[in-house]
């Protein structure tokens, strides 16, 4: 019988695996969507069969490694400025500063697709998309956001819009370079009041 | 050996059992994305080794299956009159048709979402595409539509704008009777010059 006091030292051995493996994965995959799980564990520093213990699919590596990757663009998002800012200038760096996120992990996403489906992509962002919730709410109280397309409509746009720029520039018909620039005017265009 | 006379009447019969199956895919799943390989062999009056040999994979199946639904659609969207109504009533026109003939393939849409990345599922929509680019070239040339977005980037925004349409009223999140309605708003607010 395993004596119970090594259980804890297992558990920690356990979820410094698992961290490194989600670490791993998420170095390689902004990189190149086609990262295989062998390399993902060779770059944490685990064998394969610990890597499939803790992660028996594709599927399942990519949700951890989506899940780690979108708790720290949340980090990165959690700017009281959201709140403080006019809705239209405070909608703008939102615009922005989600795009920068998500270029950045716009490989990963692409991986992502191929193995989940949209909406549960999706998921992962709705504490995201609470924030651009919120703020489409106030622009509307406001008077300058239009009120004529339902709150949770615009979030979808917002979701939809920035996550189509992201397939349009891996597809290399959008210029990476003048996607801040295109989701703005075209994020403003349906967002403002006439 | 088999004498050549019987090639013709084999291969006629494999066409027979192809366009069976897709046909039979396309009336199953538009009513539900999980309808089985089996069930469609079935309703197709062919074996599952049948449908087997001609679609080895759900993702080839699917692939088939969308194909003849987007070859049923560009026939309905063969409309003259999206090349000479002024480019704001075509737009709008062509709206209300495409989301209408996207909302009969909805499940169909989220059943092929599931196993195909949504660059290749867009792939199978550049005919119907190239008529809203020509559209939208149209409408900028005549002044009417804004000329500070790439038309490629009007195109995809025209594009994911309809399809997450789809996936919100497939999540629950935006009312089917009111999509064509918001769709309309939500793009001429994009389209049209300010």
């Amino acid at each position: 019988m395993t004596p119970p006091r090594q259980r804890p030292a297992r558990r920690a051995d356990a979820e410094r695996n698992i961290a490194a493996i989600v670490a791993a994965g998420l170095d390689l995959l902004v990189k190149d969507p086609d990262a295989s799980t062998a390399d993902i564990a060779k770059a944490a520093g685990v064998g394969r069969v610990t890597l499939y213990g803790h992660f028996p699919t594709r599927e399942a590596l990519l949700e951890a490694v989506l899940d780690h990757a979108v708790t720290l663009a949340n980090i990165a998002l959690d700017d009281s400025a959201y709140d403080e800012l006019p809705a239209p200038e405070a909608i703008s760096r939102l615009i922005v500063s989600s795009w920068e996120l998500l270029d950045r992990n716009r490989r990963l996403l692409a991986a992502a697709d191929r193995v989940l489906p949209t909406e549960r992509i999706r998921h992962y962002h709705d504490e995201a998309l609470a924030r651009v919730e919120r703020l489409i709410l106030r622009g509307q109280d406001d008077g300058v956001f239009r009120t004529d397309l339902p709150p949770t409509w615009l979030v979808a746009h917002f979701y939809a819009t920035l996550h189509s720029a992201a397939q349009e520039v891996d597809a290399g018909r959008l210029d990476q370079n003048d996607a801040a620039r295109v989701l703005n005017t075209t994020l403003r265009a349906v967002f403002m009041a006439g």
